[in-house]
């Protein structure tokens, strides 16, 4: 990798927990400037703005959050197992980025404004919503979720509730709001099976 | 009413979509400044800080939602049906304010920061939570709900799985997150009525 390349990754690995946590208006080139130790035109010549920098921060933040929280898939056995595990990775593993999900900090963030960052943010809901409407829809195949299902409101019920009990958990510095989404969407879950599953 | 408190009350009115719409940071005293026709000295004759106006836009902003939102639940009979009456408000009442719910910007935009604003969100949490947690446990005494039911974890996926179906919604500009996460409330509260009822 070209040393040009590595400074620009060092860039954006240190604005990511910046601006997740203070929001793109709430987030400087100078806090950038700061935590690099680069200097100004050090900076410019890697990223020509703040939408710039703004947007590869997230992705970044965003890929790191959903690779330890999605963990590896491949060795759960079922459908509905899958759905279980995801919901459990995402109420027991912490965000590894200050600031909490980058997601929600980002459709909140730019939903009046940034439009480059809306963008980022709703093809992630999408892809995420992609991956779970994919596991519903194979589990309806094998038979073991229930014909009708509808994949699409199955991954709507599990985002909404894991992003907003989230809300919750950080509001009140408690794991209380996730445990008890947890419980209800495991039971939400269950009740997907196809009979005799 | 004085004249003063008059324009007080102008001044929070104009100044809660902004902070609404925009966050703290993303809001400027020169904004509300623009918006309201005053002059600097004006504004700060009422206001001693940013701070202090964006609490009252805070309050002023989830004042008017609530009103709208939960509407009256005295003409509605039972307490699973008070709580269904909630879920279809929240989904299908449209925020009377631009930005979306004040309660969700104003939990993300202070989570880090902001410690005022942050604690008036999570009184608003706390506020919401009893009325939900009440209705749940005022109809398991009624043996409408049953027994062995837990108010807390009721409201925390109520209001969990709303708020998150609203983000979701936002983003997409459809209402179907919203739509999808009232049929699987309904489903879920409904599994809440004691047997027979």
């Amino acid at each position: 990798m070209r040393k040009g390349e590595l400074t620009r990754q060092r860039i954006v690995a240190a604005a990511a927990p910046i601006f997740n946590e203070r929001g793109f208006a709430g987030c400087s080139m100078q806090d950038v400037l700061e935590a690099t130790g680069l200097k100004k035109g050090g900076l410019y010549r890697h990223f020509a703005s703040k939408e710039e920098l703004a947007a590869e921060a997230f992705a970044f933040a965003l890929n790191q959050v959903v690779k330890i929280r999605t963990g590896d898939l491949g060795h759960i056995p079922g459908s509905v197992e899958k759905l279980r595990y995801i919901v459990e990775r995402f109420v027991e593993t912490p965000s590894p980025l200050r600031g909490g999900c980058p997601l929600m900090n980002t459709a909140i963030d730019s939903d009046d404004g940034n439009s480059v960052l809306r963008e980022l943010a709703t093809k992630s809901i999408r892809d995420w919503k992609s991956r779970l409407e994919k596991i519903v829809a194979d589990g309806m195949r094998a038979d073991e979720i229930r014909r009708g299902t509808q994949p699409r409101k199955v991954a709507n019920t599990v985002i909404a509730t894991l992003e907003g009990a989230l809300m919750i958990s950080r509001l009140e510095g408690s794991k209380q709001a996730l445990k008890d989404a947890r419980a209800t969407l495991e039971d939400f879950l269950d009740g997907l099976r196809a009979a005799g599953r």
